[in-house]
């Protein structure tokens, strides 16, 4: 392969360390920054850089920006304590907090591996969240929702960590499963129709 | 849609504008870069503001870092100026290049679009292009090669280019159909492409 310029190669290997970024697209993403011209460069590394002025939330690993150690949704007294849901990632609590339907907090508990060894920094979360459950809430929560994908990864990921949350609970759920709302009963598979069946309400 | 934190949102604007990033795949960065920490940050903003210091040559329009206005292939005496490559981008160049086949130069057309009629930076880098062949090859090269991909959008491209070109060399070609038809230039290997080089017709 042709050497690249050091800036670029820099820039290059930076990007190709990013999740779902190629070598082959970040080559093209850095060849394009350098046609952008330097305003463009200096506005996308300041704004990166200013992404250190983000936090994470000491209790459930979401992101914020205020000055405390806790995100808005773990500071707000009007969110219920007692119940908790632990989510893959934070894209999931995005989308299920739009829902406007939930009034708990959440637990970020990142890409569980497909070994079913939880990383280090995992299980520093479940640990800091099991002394929270016996400092704040006297032992247990009310209930902690597994809010993984309905899919047998998230089947796996759910039942890896109800061995490791079902002490902290009075009841451990998962997200209902069940017709999409808007789908069409003549077009779902058989697994989605036999849960519609099965858990009819 | 939740409200994200201004830093953050900034960043998901900035990445969301880059070539093949969904907004989606932005908001999921995002995620990822704050919870690589500010050390990370700092490098990859600080690579990104460093690509400020690469250049873009002033006649075949790719990147070079040197003090000049002419790239290290365009700045070198070794390379035949009278026979000139013209390729839609830098990575097609690299691909090209890394054949060690091609003694001659090139020129970076850029993405030609569907509608057939091209930017107005791009008339621009054609004149430059007409201007040098006057005024530094007496009127025309030796040879002008449309290296497009063997595409139907590459033969449109090559059809509207030689239109543009034809006037400004002895002898227009384009690279032999050795490539498999259908492919990419970018994605072919070495072999391949050397041979469409050496039997160019």
């Amino acid at each position: 392969m042709m050497k690249l310029p050091d800036p670029m190669q820099k820039v290059v290997d930076e990007l190709s360390e990013l999740p779902s970024i190629g070598p082959r697209q970040a080559i093209r993403l850095a060849f394009y920054l350098i046609n952008e011209g330097p305003d463009h460069l200096r506005n996308l590394g300041g704004a990166i850089e200013g992404l250190a002025t983000m936090k994470v939330c000491a209790r459930c690993y979401f992101i914020h920006e205020n000055e405390d150690d806790l995100c808005d949704i773990c500071a707000n007294p009007a969110r219920n304590a007692k119940i908790i849901m632990a989510v893959e990632k934070e894209t999931d609590l995005l989308s299920l907090e739009n829902t406007k339907r939930y009034t708990g907090r959440y637990f970020i508990v990142g890409p569980v591996p497909k070994t079913g060894f939880l990383e280090p920094w995992q299980k520093a979360r479940l640990t800091a969240l099991a002394a929270f459950v016996k400092e704040e809430l006297g032992g247990q929560a009310d209930e902690i929702i597994l809010a993984f994908n309905p899919t047998s990864l998230g089947d796996f990921q759910a039942s890896l960590l109800m061995k490791e949350l079902s002490p902290l609970a009075k009841r451990v759920s998962r997200l209902g499963r069940g017709l999409p709302t808007g789908g069409e009963i003549e077009f779902s598979d058989d697994e989605t129709l036999g849960a519609s069946l099965e858990r009819r309400s």
